[in-house]
Parts: structure tokens; C-alpha cells; sequence
């Protein structure tokens, strides 16, 4: 027998499954917690009789209680999609959500702990630090902090405030304490590394510490002064709220190209820092991507690092944060049980050990070192409830070195600070406020039972990463019969992660403008759109790749799919169907055939429907 | 029969007296959940097998997760305070949660909608649109838009953002369509009010808007230039948190005193702004809280709103948010049930229709004109998570007009904006992400089984504060005699809501700091700090009124213990025990006698054992 996890019982399953499992565990959890209310000062009157319970009022109240938890069931069923679905559904960042955390989260929140400060929540707030350290040493930070927060988007935010504050601390320190920066002019001053600039708070006394702080961006003052914030084309539309929510603004954020594998232009990104500081303009961050959004394309954090290594020994540092909401939890797949990361020449044999793949899946070299230099970063975003399976909504940042945090903590007046594990007023050193306690227990939950190393969440992501490639490759041999007029599929062909990403096409078709109407009308069909989700047997999303927000990198998939690059320039945009694959059980040929088989039989039918409709104007 | 909500039938119950119920309704939607699984393309393949799930994988795996389960069970057992008691509770802001929204969530979070967008979240996207507008008609919004957000913490600083975004707008008109704004001077743009920056904005075309917007604050441009925020010494701590992050930073924030009711002083204010205007300092804007976390207090708004007239008849106009994240739901208490405000002379009449207290509880016209006049602000925070009695954490904000929300908004690649109720992505309109459509879920069924009225949250709000005004009178008249030493309770008198601070103290102790000792210990014994909170018969919280942050307002509370001013400068604060009063079930003289006996019995015992230990330490 093996010790990894079996994806099979972590579950609730494509059919309920393991339904009797969750609600037998679930009950039992309900008549713990009842348990614990009614022993706690058991002698206490119950402040409901059994006189309470039978008046009129009581009765209408609990019916009418009845009555709203139908409607919210019913408006469930009707306005809801089956993630859960083993192979009907390729659409958004969703899926089944693992049952252990989720009966964590239902059990938890019936002791509604806040984790925002200790005194409310000891147990979540516990494993909130735990979890934490969880993350820390998934993401190769043996001296980092990390915690939960709201979302993604909040981590993002977060990420830009933590650069914000730390590059604004030189010219704090020479307003305050000049002394601790003496000989340095602006330009080095706003080029000092993040580790320099910890050094030196260090060595200051509290009262120091806390006239620097007051100097810093935190007053209002420099922030316009800390250069430019580069982020990839390929960034999520959070990158934008950031810069401008943070004050940092969007007129300093600069966009670097991708690539035709969407990754972000490492040469471009050498030319713009080169540019920048020939200029004398400083770089606040630069920011990866791994996993993004749109393309599941990872980005060579490596080459990153090792420019920053090169800048750094010209006298100019940049903070360096890593995106890694989407994919942060793939890291897994690379790190052994006893918690070593995996050689590059291993990782076949360790894939095999574990049982990760049942399908040839290539993971590349480039897209291994990328996984592996997150390490590098300063800090790095990493959501649960992506790739953690974890439901919504719970995000996560980690600090590369918890001194990080002191730089941008708060106290209340009602917090006094004692040694315990976790902090007594978390809220001090994180952007949000109250925060559910709930999730910290379904994240520790979801980590206990699914380690974050190859046995665990590398089986899980690996799974979905597999599926991502079979469907990669139906999708590829992939040919229609529309009433005589063939229609082919295009599919970009990217990788690095679990996203699909493809267009329908009339064969021969060489108009732009019409494929991209056939997608949308597919799209349209296929989703939500249509408003009868429960009775689709196949479900996608869709993504637009525009010439404004790509620039060239599209160009190699519009000849790919036949057409010219004035197509191209016309259209000014390509509509793609798009999957982030995370079903853990298409493992088994049979399986998939039965559901890939069954998909093909629903986009025949609405091709038919669409090209008899539409005719030409689709491209047929 | 009254058709009022039964405050017993709607929460799980001290004693767990509604258990049953609760858990039949849960087996109920995890059964009908479980349907729509397996109905949903019924004819697919399971892809969980009964030999999957007879393999020792699987077993081993799903003992596991009973073990994990067990482990988050008791660690929340140790962990967790138990809020729910009706009368053993006198701390932070938490009670039992409403039963309803604890079974929408826990439903909800099974179909995992994601309300960032409505393709990922049909049903609970348009569940937050109809909450929204509950909130709207709660405060007062007839043209406003309101969204839940992840807590107070966000929606504080989601309201800063909508002023420093629309007040930056002026600006950017002045930059890119000039003729907007012709004859203005940067004074007078700084000064326009909210409704003539909307009214202009409403002119422009589609890519003038873009172009406003993009030179308007998000662009890193003119934030420092918009002047003063003002906030009340009492003020939330999130706030700093807010002028931080937002880059209008903490130099620009002005605190102004409280009184002695801690409300803040509203000449102070007057006087303020009036040195601010002589010396032409632009005030951004200017926050009133309802339901300071400290003392409870109401800020008087009506009064804020005077000003903000007066002023603005000299062509100063400013930004008016009020922190409603605690106080909010209190303005459903003068909401009648067809939705009018209740006129002041027929409060007491309406309140005994509606059976809302069983005790004398007056509400000063001050406070009901300060719930009225939120309806006067540009934007409110309120937490369905703190007096909506909704599990952890969700938050909310609402706007005065809709139009407010396309200042602040973006779009992502990936969206095309139809005729629905809830937008397409309401992530392009707020400060976060991914949000959890259970909370949406949670609030609608809160909301639709407790009207947000005097019939529903009306009387349960008023159930609290009836319980604050029991416990206030208890403690006036609470002494001890500690082997001799008599010890006697000072209450802080601020029955604007439901919040009681008090302190212990020797008879006849002149000294602060010894006093401060007394009420330090008695925290650190009857809180988590305690580190056995289940045995524990008395559980609160405790609050610090520093010089610092206080100013001269806990001067009058000083002189009430007996002290002279010198003791109070000499200590520099002043440590008070401090109750959020949220229990909903000390509505009956026999119970309330029985709980503070009991409670009374507790403190007599700690309060043997610190004077004991202490002696003139603690002023014996």
C-alpha cells in the first residue's frame, strides 16, 4: 500500500460519491460543538424553554427560516455550476473543493473565531501560524512569515505595500537617523536592497524605529519618488487596482512583453531596467508571474533573480514579488517528503514513485526553475483557494523574512504583545481587518490531510496538470463535420501549467473577425450565457487577447491558425475558449474517453446550431 | 399572534436548544446538494468507483481525514470562547451567530461561487445585488449602490479610496477637458462637491471618461495635493491603516477630540476645518463613526452634515464617510415596517408595538438624529459580520449615488458588460478579489428572516442594548468586600449603544496606576489570557484611554473614581474593562438575576485572589 494521498476520498466526488462520508462527518462535528455549548457552566438556565419552543412566534419563525433556506437552496440549483463535473466542466478556476476543508470551515464557524486577534480566536489563530509556516517552507522561505489573507487581489495589494514601505525606508532613515546612510545621495538611497535596509532597522532603538516608520511612505510623503513598478503584459487586472489603491499609481507601472509562450521577455526586461537606470529612474519591483490567469503561463523567476543579481551589483536593487496565486501550490510537485527539493534528473523517477502521472506530461526545465527560484523573491502571493482546492475565498502572502513585517506594523490601543506563537493582534501587520477564522481551519485542515510536498499536492495539482495535457491533446486531433462544412480547432500551445487555451474554426476560414464571432457564439452557448447551466453537458469560459494588451505575442497562434498577421491588425483582437483544468479524476483512459467523447457530441451540436444561424458570418 | 421574528428561534441557543433543529436543516441541504451532483448529467460514469473506494488507499486516507477533523475539533474546543452564553459573555464584539446565515453558508460554500464575477456565481452575485440593496434602504439610499466587502477594514478603506479618487477628479477635468471646469482655480477644484463632479462626469463621452480617469489619483498623481482627512480621536485603528495604504498617509490625517460622551467634538470640528479653509488647506473629507469600538458612541452626524452645508455655502466642499461598520444594523431600531423613518415622538409607542424592550431603555435624540443623518454621507461602512449577527467575516460599504462606483472602476480583458442585475465583474469595482458567494448566501438569509426593520433587526439590536443597560445598572451598584477590603465599580456613562466600559477599584484608592493593576489583572484572569477559558465562569475584554489618543476626554471618568487630575497625568491612561453587549437573551428579570449573581460570584473570587496576592499593589 502507498502513504501518498488517494485524490479519490479528499472529495466530496463528481457524483457525491463520498457524500455519506461528508455528512456522517458532519453531523458528528455539529453534535461536538452542541456538546461543548451545553457542558459549558452546565448548571447555567437554558435561556430557550421547551415553552419558548412551542409558541406561535417561535413556530412562524422556524417555518419562515425553512421557507428562506429553500429559496437559497433553490436559487443554488438554478444559478450554480457543477465544478464538481470529472469532465464536463473547462471553464473558470474551479472545481470540487476538498471535503476536509470544507467540514472544517462549517465546523469552525459555528465557534466564529476572528483571527484578526488572538483574544478571539486562539485555536484558528494557531493554525493560521501554522499554515503560515506551511507556506513558508513550500515556497523555500526557511526565515519567512507568511499569512492568510481575504483573497489574491488583497495579497497583490499587500505585496506592493510591503515594496512601497521597505524602499521608502532610506529616505526615511535620512531624514531621521542620517547617520545610518551617511554618503549616500538619492539615487542609492532608493537603490538599497531589502536586506540593507533590514540590517540597519535592526540596530535602531524602538523609538527610532518608530520615527523612521512615521517617515516612511506611511506619511504620504516619496511615494511618487520610488520609480517604477514592471510587471509582465500577461498580468491580472489586480496589478492595476494595486498600483492605484497603494498611491504608487498606474502612470509608474511599466509593462513588460511576453513571448509567444506568454512568458514574460526576460531581454525586455533587461532593457527596461537598463533604460530605466541609464535614466536615473528607480524601479520599485518587478514582478513574476507563475501561472498566469489567462494562459497558465509560468515565468523564468530564475532569470529574474539572476538579473537582479547583476543590477544589484551595480548599485541597484529592486524589490522582487512573486504572483504565484494561481500556481504557487504547484511547487509541490517538486518537493520530496522529507521536504528537499527535487533534482531536475529525479524527477521522473520521483513522478513515478508517487503515481503522479498516467499520461506523458513533460515538465520542463524552464518551467522547474521557475517553481524553484520563487524562493528568491522578497515576497510572493499564493492562494488556497486556487490550487489549494480550498473553497472561497481565502489568498495568502509569505515574506521572505518576517523582520519584513515590523516595517509596516501597527499597534491598537488594546493589544499588548505577549510570546506567544501567534501574533496577539495579527491586524497590526496585515492590510485587512477581521478576518474569518474558519478559513485558517479548512487551509490547516486541507494541509493535514494533503501535505504540500509530491505525496500530497503534487499528486492532486499533477492530476489536473494531466488532465490539462489529455484534454491539450483531444482538442488537438480534434475535427468537425458541420452539414459539410469541417470546422478544425486551434490550441495554443503553452504547457507550462493546467490552462487550455483554443479557438473553433471553420477550415480554411481566414477571417478573424468571423472565427472570433463563431467563439464568442460558442462561448455564448456554453456558459452561463445561456442561463440553463444544469442542462449543458459541456462548459467553458473565454478569454480575449488584444493588441493593446499583448502587443506581437499572439502573432505566432494567428498563423498557426492560418491567417495573416493584417487579420491580425484588423481585428485588433483573438477570442479563445479557455480551461483551467483542475479535475482531479481524469487519470484513467477510459474515463476520459467516455467524457471527451460525450463533450465532442455537445460541440457538434451547437457548431451545427451557430453555423446554420450564422453561415458566413462565422466563417462557413 | 405578533408577526415580529422570535429572537429564540433564530439563533443555535446558548444551550444549543435549536441543535436539533440546525442540524436537520443542514442534513436536509447537504442531501439536496448531494441530488443535484448526482442529477446533473446522470448518465456519466461515476468516477469514484465502489472498488476505489474499498482500496486500502482509500481507507487509509479516509481514516485520516477523520483523524484531522478530530484534531480541528478539539483544538477548537480548547481554543474558542463560547460567545453564545447568554450571560457569562461580556467582552468583544461576538455572540451566537444567526442560525440561518450559519446553514445558507455552510450550504452556499458546497456550490462554491466565486462573486468576484457572475459567471463563476449566478445565484449568490444577484444574492449580493438584492443585499445590497437592503443596506441602501436600511441607511437611507434611495439612488446608492451598496456590496459586501471582506471586512470593516476594507470597506474603511474602500471609502477612502472613493474620495481620493473623486475628489482627485476636478484635476484631471482641469487637464484633460478643461472647458469642464473653466474659470476654476485649484482651490475651487479642490472644493467641488460630489454631486457637481458627477454631474460633469455624466457629461463626458465614453473616452473622455477613460482619459479623466486616467489622470485623476489612480495615475500616482495630485493625492498629496487633496488635502486633510479628518477623523475622530475614537476612530478605529483601521483607519491609519487606510491613509497609509491608500497614499493619502497618516500626515494628513487630523484627529479631533471627543468629549466626554466620546463623541466627537463637533465645535472642534467646526474650528478645524475653519483654520484648515483660512489657510487654504483642502479637506478631503471627514469621517463621524456610529459605534465607536471602544466606548460605543454615536457620533452626531446631523451635525457633521450642518457643516458640511455651512461650509459648502462658502464653496468649501468636502467628503463625508460615516464608520457605521459597527453601529449600522442599529438603524434598523427607527425603520418602521413599510420602510419609514419612525418621527422621534412615536419611538416609545412603536417600540412597545413591537415588544423591543423589556426595559427602561431611552434613546437620546441625539443618537436618532446621528443614525438618521447617515443618510447624509457620500458612503458607509457596515458589518453584517458585527451587529448583523452573521458568522466571520464580511463586511460592507455603500455608496450615496450608483453613478459613484464608474470613478473607481476598471474592466478586465475578459469582460463584456450585459443587462443584469449584478454586474459582470464586480471585481472591477471594489478594492478586493475573489469573494466567497457563501457570504453573499449568509447575509440574504440573514436578511430575509430578520427584516432589516424595527419587526427584525430592530428588536435584536434592541435586545443588546436592553442587556447593555441591564449590565450598566448592575455594575453601578456592584460592590464587594474582599476579606474586609471593600472594592467598587465605576461605569463609564455612554448609553449611546450597546457598549460598557468599567472599572474596579479599592474604595478610596487614589492611585491610577495601581487601579490600572486591579483592572489589568481582573482582564488577564477572566480572558484567554487566563489560558483556560471553558472553566471560566466571567469572560471579557479591556480597553486603554491614553493621554495620547484620548486627549481630556476621560478627564470627567477620572474625577468619578475619586482621582485627581495629577494621578491621570502622572499615568498617562487609564485600563477599563470593556463589553460589546450582544447577547439577545437577557430580556427577562429572572435570567439577567441568575447570570449576574453568577458572574458576580466569579469576580468575587478573582478579585479575593489578586487583592490577596496583590495587596497595595493593587491600591489595598
Amino acid at each position: 500500500m502507498r502513504n501518498d494521498v488517494d485524490l479519490k476520498a479528499i472529495f466530496i466526488g463528481d457524483k457525491a460519491e463520498n457524500g455519506d462520508f461528508y455528512k456522517e462527518q458532519m453531523d458528528r462535528l455539529m453534535e461536538s460543538h452542541f456538546g461543548w455549548r451545553k457542558d459549558y457552566q452546565p448548571g447555567d438556565e437554558p435561556s430557550i424553554t421547551l415553552d419558548d419552543q412551542r409558541t406561535p412566534e417561535f413556530l412562524a419563525t422556524k417555518e419562515h427560516i425553512e421557507d428562506v433556506l429553500d429559496q437559497v437552496d433553490s436559487r443554488l440549483r438554478a444559478g450554480s455550476i457543477p465544478w464538481a463535473s470529472a469532465g464536463r466542466y473547462w471553464g473558470q478556476m474551479n472545481s470540487d473543493t476538498l471535503l476536509p476543508a470544507m467540514l472544517a470551515y462549517s465546523q469552525a464557524m459555528m465557534w466564529n473565531g476572528n483571527n484578526v486577534a488572538l483574544e478571539s480566536s486562539m485555536a484558528t489563530s494557531e493554525m493560521e501560524a501554522e499554515v503560515g509556516e506551511d507556506l513558508c517552507q513550500l515556497l523555500g522561505y526557511p526565515e519567512g512569515w507568511a499569512h492568510l489573507t481575504h483573497d489574491g487581489s488583497m495579497a497583490n495589494l499587500e505585496g506592493i505595500w510591503y515594496a512601497r514601505c521597505i524602499k521608502s525606508i532610506p529616505l526615511a532613515l535620512a531624514e531621521v537617523v542620517p547617520d545610518t546612510v551617511a554618503g549616500k545621495d538619492e539615487w542609492a538611497l532608493l537603490n538599497m536592497s531589502v536586506d540593507e535596509i533590514l540590517d540597519i532597522c535592526s540596530k535602531l532603538t524602538g523609538d527610532q524605529m518608530e520615527a523612521v516608520k512615521a517617515a516612511s511612505s506611511r506619511s504620504g510623503k516619496n511615494i511618487q519618488k520610488l520609480g517604477k513598478w514592471i510587471v509582465p503584459q500577461t498580468k491580472h487586472y489586480s496589478w492595476e487596482k494595486a498600483a492605484d489603491i497603494s498611491g504608487v499609481g498606474l502612470d509608474n507601472v511599466v509593462d513588460i512583453p511576453v513571448m509567444s509562450s506568454y512568458r514574460m521577455d526576460i531581454d525586455a526586461l533587461d532593457k527596461t531596467i537598463a533604460k530605466l537606470v541609464a535614466e536615473k529612474t528607480p524601479i520599485l519591483g518587478v514582478v513574476a508571474v507563475v501561472g498566469t490567469t489567462e494562459e497558465g503561463a509560468v515565468d523564468e523567476c530564475h532569470k529574474v533573480a539572476e538579473l537582479r543579481e547583476k543590477y544589484a551589483k551595480q548599485g541597484v536593487n529592486f524589490y522582487f514579488h512573486v504572483d504565484a496565486a494561481y500556481g504557487g501550490y504547484g511547487r509541490a510537485l517538486f518537493l520530496d517528503t522529507d521536504g528537499s527539493f527535487i533534482p531536475y534528473d529525479q524527477l521522473d523517477a520521483k513522478f513515478k514513485e508517487h503515481d503522479v502521472f498516467h499520461y506523458p506530461v513533460k515538465v520542463s526545465e524552464d518551467v522547474y526553475n521557475g517553481f524553484k527560484a520563487i524562493a528568491t523573491a522578497d515576497s510572493v502571493t499564493i492562494d488556497p483557494h486556487k490550487m489549494g482546492y480550498v473553497p472561497y475565498s481565502v489568498g495568502g502572502i509569505a515574506i521572505r523574512k518576517q523582520a519584513m513585517r515590523n516595517i509596516i506594523s501597527y499597534y491598537a490601543s488594546y493589544v499588548f504583545e505577549k510570546s506567544v506563537k501567534a501574533p496577539d493582534l495579527l491586524g497590526a501587520f496585515i492590510i485587512g481587518g477581521s478576518k474569518a477564522g474558519a478559513n485558517a481551519a479548512a487551509v490547516w485542515a486541507a494541509h493535514r490531510v494533503v501535505p504540500l510536498n509530491i505525496a500530497g499536492y503534487g499528486r492532486l495539482v499533477g492530476a489536473s496538470m494531466e488532465a490539462a495535457n489529455r484534454w491539450r491533446a483531444f482538442l488537438k486531433d480534434l475535427t468537425f463535420d458541420i452539414n459539410g462544412t469541417p470546422v478544425v480547432v486551434n490550441v495554443l500551445d503553452n504547457p507550462d501549467f493546467n490552462m487550455v487555451d483554443w479557438t473553433f474554426q471553420v477550415k480554411g476560414c481566414t477571417d478573424l473577425a468571423a472565427t472570433n464571432r463563431l467563439n464568442e457564439l460558442m462561448f455564448d452557448k456554453d456558459s452561463y450565457e445561456n442561463g440553463e447551466v444544469y442542462s449543458m453537458g459541456f462548459i467553458t469560459s473565454h478569454t480575449t487577447f488584444s493588441k493593446d494588451g499583448y502587443g506581437t505575442s499572439p502573432e505566432p497562434f494567428i498563423k498557426q491558425m492560418g491567417m495573416s498577421l493584417d487579420e491580425w491588425n484588423k481585428a485588433g483582437q483573438v477570442t479563445l475558449l479557455r480551461a483551467a483544468v483542475m479535475t482531479p479524476y481524469l487519470r484513467e483512459d477510459g474515463i476520459f474517453a467516455s467524457y471527451s467523447e460525450a463533450v465532442k457530441a455537445v460541440m457538434q451540436k451547437k457548431l451545427e446550431q451557430i453555423i446554420e444561424h450564422e453561415g458566413s458570418a462565422v466563417g462557413a
